[in-house]
């Protein structure tokens, strides 16, 4: 069983060496074939990873270092390239023994899609989850161009997975007209445009609740973000989403995984994406494991 | 069978395929040969297109979608590489067609001066017309270096021609002392750095009137469109640039044409500053063709 | 007055307007989804009919201009994001028409599981079919990492739906043992790294057949062609595959079908990549076509 | 005749061709020698110089031009490839000789390990200095990986030369936990994460002193910023930066110095980090230097 | 004291800072606006004088050493931004006063379009000039769209001014048939596809004569030469032009001025192609110039 | 002992878990800090073996597989940032424990300096050892500018170690005259231009003898590695190197120990170069360790 020894490769920086000891475990989900415009986010895991060696280990926005908390990296799960069915169910059979070991998902994508088979694994074991979803599309839909796995569709799943009411998005700002229909009619709560405010206003009433946090990382506009498969202007800053993650770190809900995906290296040049996506996860790693 | 038909290739997003049916007309106008720093704009037109494709066609913030509006994409206007002002000629000489068969003129650049011939003959066609210009830079000079043919003249020129107090400037952060001294002089009037506050301001005296609007993508911050010739810190951001533009959606004012000019996808690597042009696009489309 | 037709975008330069009067057909296949390593040349097909535009209409190696054969390019067919083998359905059903109306595939990769049921569909119409391959890679795999669809197999189910012998491998320079060993055991020839001298040794006894030509990018040596997935050194130059379709052009062969696969734009801030295979295109269309 | 005299390559533009009548000196300190992630900063200075022929000479921000101020180029230090201590008492030696010929030095970097010499040179000078750091990073460790001279050092040297109170630091986002323990515990005043703000409270208990204003380009969030060795998301605009330093201008210190440092152009494909820093050593020249 | 001298910023390496002491003066056209394709050879010359401090003094193919030639570097050429004719007016003015001063012309493009002006001023000193070019294309048109002045027509203009059997074309691979056609009809010869061997057999007639030689890097493969206007694979390798080069300072042939145009910067991020422009310099000015 | 344990980080494909079982060891020697030019090598072991993940484990050039070679991966071995002498002194001290271990050493740079301390510990272990040296450049100053530790002087100093008659070079094209002239004088062979045909010339002479080989990646012309320091035109392709490395395999000499220098990726967006990096590595373990 490969977690019982250390992965051999290149791991987010002070992962534990050990699985059995740790709290949580970070993971890449290197899956890119259902994107209906950019590919190269399967290199994401990869290249975060790498440039986390440049992060500090303390952060000074929580008075915390990374050596309080204890989790493993386990590399990217492999994953049968352009086989969408049989990579979810491999993400999601990986993501169920995870939890039966009680250990918290860290995922790192990889398209959003990845998100869908991570979620229904956290539902089946925590009864009364809710989703928080930061990103600048809806993902609502169906299906895309017929294919019922796509990129676009995981929020929908899920929300009729354990029910929209239990799902709530943040900083949507694109999405077809008949999904924010579908949201509006089915008691689904979609903040545009902000995450921030909006995700005050709804902390207070999740208290207690175990949460899992997913984020796209294009909920960020370009010019924070620009490595990644969609961009699209309007987004939020790097700091309205640093605070967003330190609201929910203060908030009292129970965090009970969280991914951030959609990372495409191969279309920032100065590696500022990658750069922000682990110093994103520092953050949320030392904000949200206890 | 499509086979029957001509293939219909690189348009913009949801262009309607009859001239005739169309209130609007979208075209490029590949120019770039009197630009003093960075060339490259000449391909913005081809490459806002390419990008389009991966545009909703719904406007959450205008709720409202491209299939309400029918434009035609008339391509490139075709140009002699080098001579400016023949490529002057042949784009007024466009645009007067245009406004004979009563479609509003949607322009995409190209380096500014080519606004100038289109100003011209809209101004032709309206007696009372106002223009809204957001840029980074003044563009009031009368020559660059001898030339009076230059990227940097445009709003100089139709400032003479339908008089300055019919200018209005936003956003500018950029420009000579005499520049500055002109405007004050002549009743110009200059927003420095801000767009939206002092847009709110004037637009209530516009109410009603004729506006063509003339929007350099530099008025952005490089954060925020680094696909530009000449890059200028301190600029607004995109969601600013949005609001601008709802905020003339709202206002009442007849916008009778407008452009978006000075986008050079080579220094992009990100395809941001395409994409974000893409979907300025949208917005106006969707805002201001009633 | 050409408002008065539909715009005629991106297109191969110098596509015929009408399908039912042109002898082939260009078509894009833009599928990324199984490749192993780099995805992007779904961009291909768009990218190679954008630069074609820079490319002479005249041969100076032919002395054939491009109005000497009529091509209609039918533009990227399109496929489900992720879903491999209903894009190859796709694919293949799109091809038989094309043959049942007695035209000349001529398609553009995409991955190179593409050209796979494009030369089922032709050797469903010629019975005693060869096939000449170019190609950095053996491409004889059975599966990869378990996926028989894959970018690693097409020319493994090809030679085994017509038989090894009929297969002609050039230039081959990574691959894994089992796959040069199968191909030997056999009766499939394989060139390995070179083209051209062990092509001119082998058309003579092609002189009269249909031959399916099925060339991907990586070939050439990675500084001849660095925009693809895989790059591999110790390729050829792009004057030896210059050369090698013109002695196929000399050589009596009947070409009844071709495509150019894995251009990834993405990985040539030059686009010399792009630029490179347009020019091959024309040179093919001009050798090939009589 | 502009043959009879030396050629006047590659300056700073409006620079003043004569050093003697000059007030000022701009100078490159293109040393990136122990940085500990990403080299090329060695190529700021000449790249700041060259994109600075796109500057208008005019600021209305300050309405003051660049004619207003006399500034000498002095051109880059030379400084021996990998020998830090070497290079350190070589850009000492050039500043005292500045000091002494009553120039105020601009420098150019370069990493920021530059900016010790320079300052220790200037606290030689000034009995009462004052320091105003703006950075990302608390730059406060006394050794990297054991190497007393290191990129992350230079403000714990001029801290302990001048005393922690003497030192300013604005903007800090990233540190070790001891080094923020060591600014606490020795009086030296940090603001976190803003500058503007923070910069208004100092300013008037500074007046009247000399200052030296130390810059990292980093202290920009990498959205205005890409092109520097470290980057690290959640920091300031470009507008705040600007504001910055019209705050100081108009606060009464008397700037006796200054460097812009950290400019590293390869990761930066638009240019937009050396333009941003050549525009920030316009309003600098223009608002500092009376 | 270097102080007291004016700063010799970015020229040529070893440029000589004494024109009237110079043999030879070197000097940059910085003008791309007639180009149909891709523009930004106007950074060319500035950018090849950057990356010549990368360059060894010494050339062990000639062994001979820059300090023994003397050149000076006069800059680039001011010329009007999209303003054709007056361009090529003040080249040629430029040209005329350099060589009544008896100075070797040694131009750094630009568009090839400025080679024209050069080429008229040096046939009006030397009766028996003739004209070694080396290119991708035969630059033979009248007139691109139906403009006189581009980019595709120098080689033509001063073949009907000295006569076309006085003209030598040497690497041409694209072209349009009527250029090749009036090339065969008028005498002018044209090697095709190869450069070095067809040379070595037309030197030999020519020595003794003075001879102006033109290169368009886009002679070079693009391989070799990335960052140029209009890529066209199967050009010759750096090898081969150096060769080339090579051939002609043993051929006796009196080279009586020569120029390198077509080095576009922004499209090779390696900057191999200007590097590649400095060294060929390097070897034209130590082979060339006695 | 940390040789004792599997290393955790990115290794090249099919490395050894065990450092005991190992026949060699490969390692990354990541200084770049006395280059003389563009810096960035210091990241050229990690992206090697990065991209090594897409290798075939076959050479269908030597029909050996890795499986066949034991070679443990020791990682990059940590060096101070800017402080040469402790950084080569540390690199030697790692050699020597390997050649204690009788492993044979296979280094990953890094600028070439690095190799001078390998050579150096290399030496003393055998007698008898020659040099078989391949590079753009001769490597043989003293010092440059005043640093007698410079990525310019390696080969001067392991010439004068063991005797200039012990070291061959290949396929220089740079250097200074100095240089050339101390090599003739001293008895020393270099090959300039070419490498395959005067190596083998040399390889006879070598039989039997222990020969360590340093190869510079810039011995490639810069089409076949553009990601390097200094790109120098002119130099060998891919196809030679990759056959130079076969000649010394199938020669009969002992090679017992190597190093590939001076990959630097951030030059080469399209990552041929550290591709063309990890297959030369390939080659050289599956032809020189026995």
């Amino acid at each position: 069983m490969r977690f019982e020894e250390a992965y051999s490769g290149n791991v987010f920086i002070k992962s534990h060496p050990n699985y059995n000891e740790s709290q949580a475990v970070i993971y890449g989900m290197p899956m890119d074939w259902t994107v209906s415009y950019r590919p190269g986010s399967r290199f994401g895991p990869q290249r975060i990873r790498e440039v986390s060696i440049g992060l500090e280990e303390y952060s000074p926005y929580l008075d915390r270092e990374l050596d309080d908390v204890k989790y493993f990296d386990a590399g990217d799960i492999p994953l049968p390239f352009g086989n969408a069915q049989k990579s979810l169910d491999l993400i999601e059979g990986f993501i169920r023994q995870l939890l039966q070991d009680g250990k918290v998902p860290v995922g790192m994508g990889g398209e959003h899609l990845v998100s869908w088979p991570v979620m229904k694994a956290v539902s089946a074991k925590y009864d009364d989850l809710a989703i928080i979803h930061m990103d600048a599309h809806t993902d609502l839909r169906t299906s895309y161009e017929g294919e019922p796995l796509s990129h676009s569709t995981p929020i929908r799943k899920i929300a009729e997975h354990i029910g929209p009411n239990n799902v709530y998005s943040f900083g949507i700002r694109s999405g077809m007209k008949e999904e924010f229909d579908w949201a509006k009619e089915n008691g689904m709560q979609i903040a545009k445009f902000e995450v921030l405010e909006p995700l005050k206003k709804v902390l207070p009433t999740l208290k207690g609740r175990p949460v899992y946090v997913t984020i796209d990382i294009d909920v960020l506009d370009p010019a924070h973000a620009p490595g990644t498969g969609t961009v699209d202007c309007g987004g939020i800053t790097s700091r309205e989403l640093l605070a967003s993650i330190h609201a929910i770190a203060a908030s009292g809900v129970n965090v009970v995984g969280f991914d951030l995906v959609e990372v495409a290296p191969i279309y920032d040049t100065s590696e500022q994406t990658a750069n922000t996506a682990s110093k994103l996860l520092r953050e949320m790693i030392l904000g949200w494991i206890k």
